[in-house]
């Protein structure tokens, strides 16, 4: 869908990306709504949107898809607004990067009809509207989950993500989503976290880390509030995650304890070569 | 130490780029070693080194300081013949990151008032002349370890380093040495592949892993047989370290299996603070 007007809550890196990008593609309307009013000043002044509404009501009223682009506990929460206000026809979706909770509560809200979730797989370098960047779902990949038996809202949703944002939509089952997101964004963000907790809490003081260590680490730096919420929200699939680490951990410890040369070497050479199917 | 006549014995990334940086900070002459001929002819085609010496000894008996930049292994081997051939008053030193085994090989060979290990901590994205850069080690941190009771050799070593390649040298003693970088250098190392290690068994097959995956991971593609020396070189505080990345892990997998924010929470921030004092 291209919508005639796009109604934005939250002007964040994500909710300021895709109302400035909306802008941009011809969208005739972008309402946006903030509690923070530095946030819409500057959104205003970037001409990411048309105009700041004064209210979520104004918002939804007014609008042919709701985006909504906070943390999650604030998600929950709009669900029951958007559900009242939301007008015949028109859809509403999120960015929440686990999903399965989310259109649990969309449906229970009564949104299961007009409701689609997203994950846009984007890492921003700033979450404030600061960090926004039209082009910044170009070419990404943006997962799309129904909330209802019926797939017509995921498809709509998904085809406002790919021809008004550039992005590449991939619809799938939420509990699929999480399951996966567990491992290709959770797993990473928890194992960056876990070398620069063991640094912090046993590694020795007053020395210089290296490179590797910089890089490694570098996702621990995301806010902890909204990784702590995602890992709550995906924990089954993140703790079944961590099991696996944990083996494979156990894999390393035993073969460094034996100095097993052949089986240390086969431990690094599988990561390597996993690794060098990622590139770059 | 400024030496008139410097050898480099290996003409990769840190040799070619010790032996380039040496040629332009106007050392008289700069041998180069490589059983390699294509990486000879590249170093002499670049200007990195003044000559192609034929064989190790006739570098080692025309060298004031020697640079042994050669894998594990193959420094071992180089000691015997160093030791022979090396012409009273020069000195030699190495690049292995993980240093008490290389200066008690040192002494053994009767080299331990003519050597110092050094470990320059730069991450060069090749590991083949085609990497090398002589500004590699401007302002690059490089252990440099006695090998004796004197370390008169450790700070002729370390002045090369400082005036010579620019680098910023620190002396100390190798067991604290291999204490120091299993938390700073090899930790990273293995922490980035266990989490391909971990994906590469037991993850989704299909999928798009996102930025943060490929980052986290991306020292995994560092060369395993390197890896497995080091590591095995360092084996004794590197499983120290591991211990240490169970126990966090293990508190990570109890926050998440009570879904207890709070210490989810805390668990997160204690690494978040440490990344930032990292920053960048």
């Amino acid at each position: 869908m291209r919508p005639d007007t796009l109604g934005v809550i939250g002007l964040g890196a994500v909710g300021g990306s895709v109302a400035w990008q909306a802008s941009l593609a011809g969208v005739p309307r972008v309402l946006g709504f903030t509690p923070r009013p530095a946030e819409g000043v500057a959104a205003v002044r970037a001409g990411a949107i048309s105009d700041l509404a004064p209210s979520v009501r104004f918002l939804v009223e007014r609008s042919d898809l709701v985006v909504l682009a906070v943390p999650p506990a604030a998600t929950f929460e709009l669900f029951a607004p958007v559900a009242r206000h939301l007008r015949p026809g028109a859809l509403c979706t999120d960015v929440v990067p686990a999903k399965e909770r989310i259109v649990q509560a969309a449906r229970q809200a009564g949104l299961g009809e007009r409701f689609a979730g997203s994950h846009p797989a984007v890492a921003l370098a700033r979450a404030t509207f600061d960090g926004a960047e039209p082009a910044a779902f170009r070419r990404a990949l943006v997962y799309v989950t129904p909330a209802g038996d019926d797939d017509a809202p995921a498809r709509e949703v998904a085809d406002f993500w790919a021809t008004v944002c550039d992005a590449e939509p991939v619809i799938l089952d939420a509990a699929d989503h999480d399951a996966i997101v567990a491992w290709t964004r959770h797993l990473p963000r928890v194992v960056a976290a876990l070398l620069a907790r063991s640094c912090s809490a046993d590694g020795p003081r007053g020395v210089t880390y290296g490179p590797e260590a910089r890089e490694v680490s570098r996702p621990a730096l995301g806010p902890v509030e909204v990784a702590r919420d995602l890992l709550l929200l995906n924990r089954d699939a993140v703790v079944a995650a961590l099991d696996d680490v944990e083996t494979s951990l156990g894999g390393l410890q035993r073969a460094l304890r034996d100095a097993d040369a052949a089986a240390l070497e086969d431990w690094l050479e599988e990561a390597a070569s996993w690794r060098r199917r990622l590139e770059p």
